[in-house]
């Protein structure tokens, strides 16, 4: 029998608190959980430092993986099943992507990739076409079989109806986690009917189209989607751990620039700080890794990183005010300037972030970063856009929101024994 | 004001996906939870390996210890409070109790006291009473205050009462564990009333009774508990990651007696190789360090340490079947002598692993392990122990269920390139 | 002891499926829950016709008054009690107003008060007030206090904070019903984070407002009820029972009217057909009664009567058709011709429907229904309106929503037993 | 196309708060749920007087039997699908006698079977073999269909697996009403993992047995049996409400006997009376048409009916006290003296009540109610009774367990303004 069309004996489950269980039949998709590549998602958190805002949030990726792969085979077993317009042949196709969308990602990967300018999408891309476990399997469907999926991952796939299954405005990637966050942080948000979704989809030529019969479950879709980036994502102690953990990447590197020596070798970081990661090098990474050598770097005789370490090991984070980067430049610029009178390094210490989230996005082409819009299909077979139907989604589609925030660490400015003044200017700006 | 009652200005609360929300009002708890000692139970999990069976089971005991110190402040502020029996002086000392009970927990504690032969309740004893953060804030409520903490915890403290919160067969501890692993894994038992079960608690003079008319929830809460430890607690793939574990430290240190030189010095494991382990370096140890370090000593030289950690870091457990050490002894000596024959050494690689538990015990004052047992009062106001009533209970109590494995490497014993009929024999005698 | 003072020897509790438990202490509670005024809405269902499309929906309204009283006494003792804008003398006013606010629905209310042009706060009033038991537990409390239950409900209490308790934008009654209603039915909608907004509730002078960090909570909440009144509300489905059992209510009126002899008197109804009902009449009209008579008047000799008894027992409803009323009233004069031709009543059987709603409305006085705007107030004590503040609120707010739909006997025009080609012709006009 | 295999053009559903939806293919299913024998289980409550304890549990049999018939639908398009031991013609069977196997349950069925010596199971075969709808639709199927359907109703069919799938002590109806019943009054017995009981169902010979696998799911349901039974069915307060019921029917009846003339003629009770029930009399009946006597009733001139109806109407019930009848026949007859001293009829006012339950049973052949046991599926294919590997349910198996309660009047007996001393006699006796 083909590699492709193999079943286990008998089906294997994973209990999963989500959907209740994950059912896997295909051998396929048993061999590419068991490849060292995805088991590695163990050691990756889906949330990033979003546990030390809310304690539940320790579930991995691995864990959020499974859930795509659940949810995109309810899809193209149950609803697309026998359908004309779906192509049963890109099934296992669909499965593997779902599977594997999130291969590459490394480390707290936010903060990770920007002070690293990397890009998980092209370690997903380089696992799944490179000499790793992952390649191996897929190989054993087709010599192309790993670039077909390559391909779904980075939605270049020339059917986008498979594209669409994990990249749109409403897939199975974004259905899970929204479902899987709210139930580890324990948020009420994060609750839609997908039951009620997965019915009312249907197969088109370049999308899945919802059925207009599901449009309020749609709708509420779309408002957990809101309410969790900013009651969860973007929450701003989660920010503030981001801004940390940062910052005390940026030192290392910056330490390693200027040739410090370090008690204690991270050689694990040096491809990293000098730019020059082997996909080797990116796969030995993983979260316990960083908190290993953040643990060691307590001890470093460096104070701003022993300072930072210790901050995040420890949860002793960066306070915030509201700030308007554009409006308050000046004030910006002074509390720079009284943070290095006052022996404080405002580029560890003084840190503007900003975070913005579009809820919903009709389709402008040739923006930048395209957003495949929701697509109803009414009862007479005609399409329209979601939000021409939609008042809630209407209201709220198109519309970038932005907050932005302002971190320092507020116990060194309250510790008044030198610099007593400035520091109580610093305060008053602060208006602490 | 005094510490001990000084509060928060405006009450904090951690959202907690088992108990909605864990609220604190005092100034001692908050500062308690800000501690590093506390913080780095964030870095040790809840089940230990229990992940690699329920994926869901990522949980720290930072999470678990929060949801005790909830149960209680529920017990003491809600049923206890204004009840005669209740003496409110031992409020905070139950809420730190509570709190605190973990403290001491190694990473993946279970195979690590195992191997090193150490003891977390030990190790919890010291740091409330050593040179730590968490001594620091207990000695500002009285002097004498960290002792009283240790000696609840340790069941040593007078007044049974206290003890009975956090140490008995029904106390929040347990209450909280069963409920929050199994909202982690998924798994369906692990529900009961608590709700019910924290109305009918009543203090008495040495220990919590619980009223008779909520005997029927106290009941599904003893099946429960049954429930969880053999579908999770005691799951057999979850003790073959355990015997993998194990195995790897067991390696380790007899590496390091034989003055082996490791690629990469492992000097967080020194002091532990030499039964020396200062508290010091014990805080240092967490599962990140621990993951680390199999991290890396996959690339060791020493085959049966490289082999071991990558089979725990890629999931590749033993297989295992049922097996009677008792009845069974000879055939374990033969397959000993066979795994010589055959370059498999078994002290690695063939463990039999017992898992036994009883459901309930009643009193048997002058055993080793004495375990309190669960009385209930009755409307006259007289106790009587919960399996004299409950016919469910005494079914179950004081049975000891033991179950036995035998474990080792399925795929080293299908490699028949060398050895070929040695393994073939061994297959046989397992019946593979 | 007082009365209004007294307190049950130990709380009592209902087990409630939404609130876990209903906690009872209260003397005066106790007996209320007691008379047969308030057991009599066992007999009445809290969503009518409901249950005919969704049907999990057969709850009562004894269900939900205990509901209402239990979130006020979750606000009263919990969140506001110790507050210097809360006085604690208003408490038992308030458990009571949040009690009994329901206390005059008669069976299937909607269609009911539309058809003898009743209004059951109304006949609240006159239970509160009047010679019934209820009345005379609350006169035990104080001789005014009937009087002041009263004005709570009618809105017309001096103290306008105790009104905003059960009758604003987002008071006990509607957080009740919501999530009552949502989990009797199954659907996914109607959760919200009560715990939190509960928790950010404040006594203000004039009314209930919420601290501003529990702004997402409450624009979560404003969502549920925008879906549950369109999902389940204003169900199509339920609409059609409404319109059987409106027309069953006026036909059995005419025929009184026109003399028609029943084989059996509905002497329940006369008093209702003659437009003078008694308080007592009143009071023996539940569900049960009118059920009882639906049943008999299946056997009426009156075709339309007996008719439309069987399509509401055996919930053989009428289909429906979008419809503007405004655009089409000649398409409607139209089809009212032909359906007098084809020999169906189009006074019983073509009927226009309209619901509508406005999800949020801010305050706008002088209009008809006023209703009080949610405020939200700053860290600093300033209040603001919460459409200023939420842009999705803002998007729905003062926005009414209207949705007509043409109601008919779908079976009756397939029938073309006789009058082929009018029905045709019917079927054509309806697009069937 | 034959009726038996035509599909809807599109799947029907309900949305189900128990299993999220009940989905329907079948048109013969749609047809029969349409009937009105089956929309008459929408007035017959499934749990009877529950509701006057537990205020949630007002569902209907309507309710109950759309899920027992989802949990068929999923048993045989599900795990039975396509193995050699089922077969599939005996699919659409099972589905009709899943759906309609309650049919016959009279109004409040347990008081009311007893009074009028009546039998829900035989009414159960009239419905489906008479000149009902629900007759028609069957035997549009085939000529034998409603035949075949009723014989698998009353456990006499051939084929024994298609009877088990509703009658065994783990079958569609049990596991339905635990978990719906659970769900409705809100308590926290009634959960277990059906999911994976459903997984490891296998057909057999002559029953439907379970994988050895599945085990503690299994034990986990027959907990959650024996919880919902005394927790729920046999609740002492439900019981007086039973008792009240019962007495008013019998009252009823016995006036009838003695030729008292009813104020108002109850011709729906007089075939009852007389013991000549026809299948359109018993059709007529539901609760609607009980509660509206009961209404009436209460102005009955006759004191005991009146009282005992405004009882039942105001939920004012019968208290009790732990009675032993085969030890304390004596008192019994002592009270019964007093009573009628008292001027009370205790043949009204004094009755014992005694609930039993066996939780689980092993097969008794020859016994009156043989109930079929539980058979376990080992891996080599052996099958074994549960109750010989489950250590849990040995416990419980085969000990019936039985509660006696006496209940009365306690106000009467207050009330001593006529027969002091007798009634302080009685109070003594009762320990009052």
């Amino acid at each position: 029998m083909a590699y492709s069309a193999e079943k286990l004996s008998e089906e294997k489950v994973f209990k999963d608190p989500v959907h209740r269980y994950i059912h896997v039949r295909d051998r396929v998709i048993w061999d590419l959980i068991g490849t060292k590549e995805f088991q590695r998602l163990r050691r990756i958190k889906q949330l990033g430092t979003t546990y030390l805002t809310f304690h539940g949030a320790e579930h991995s990726r691995f864990n959020h993986s499974l859930g795509v792969y659940e949810i995109i085979r309810r899809i193209v077993d149950g609803v697309f099943n026998g359908r004309p317009e779906w192509n049963s042949d890109e099934r296992l196709l669909s499965l593997c992507a779902g599977l594997l969308h999130d291969l590459g990602h490394g480390p707290f990967s936010h903060s990770f990739e920007k002070v690293f300018d990397l890009d998980h999408e092209q370690f997903t891309q380089e696992i799944l076409l490179g000499g790793t476990e992952v390649n191996q399997v897929l190989a054993k469907v087709a010599s192309d079989f790993p670039k077909k999926v390559a391909e779904v991952i980075a939605k270049t796939y020339k059917n986008k109806l498979v594209v669409s299954l994990i990249s749109s405005q409403i897939d199975a990637d974004r259905m899970d986690y929204l479902q899987r966050d709210a139930y580890y942080t324990g948020v009420s948000y994060g609750h839609f009917d997908m039951e009620r979704i997965l019915r009312v989809m249907r197969p088109r030529e370049d999308q899945v189209v919802f059925k207009q019969s599901g449009m309020h479950a749609v709708e509420d879709y779309i408002m957990s989607r809101y309410q969790m980036y900013w009651q969860v994502y973007f929450h701003p102690v989660t920010r503030s751990a981001e801004v940390v953990l940062t910052k005390i990447l940026h030192r290392a590197k910056d330490l390693h620039e200027k040739s410090y020596s370090f008690k204690f070798d991270p050689f694990h970081f040096y491809s990293l700080f000098d730019g020059k990661v082997t996909l080797e090098d990116y796969l030995r990474l993983d979260e316990a890794v960083f908190l290993y050598y953040f643990q060691i770097w307590q001890d470093e005789e460096d104070e701003i990183l022993s300072d930072l370490c210790r901050r995040f090991m420890n949860r002793n984070l960066f306070k915030y005010i509201e700030f308007d980067p554009a409006k308050e430049y000046k004030k910006l610029h002074e509390l720079s300037s009284l943070f290095v009178k006052a022996g404080i390094d405002p580029e560890y210490y003084l840190v503007v972030d900003s975070s913005s989230d579009l809820p919903y996005d009709f389709y402008r082409p040739g923006e930048e970063e395209e957003r495949l819009p929701i697509h109803l299909q009414l009862k007479n077979g005609d399409i329209r856009e979601l939000s021409r139907l939609s008042e809630i989604v209407e209201s709220v589609s198109g519309k970038r929101r932005t907050d932005h925030k302002l971190y320092f660490p507020e116990d060194m400015l309250m510790d008044d024994s030198v610099n007593h003044n400035i520091k109580q200017h610093i305060r008053e700006l602060l208006e602490l």
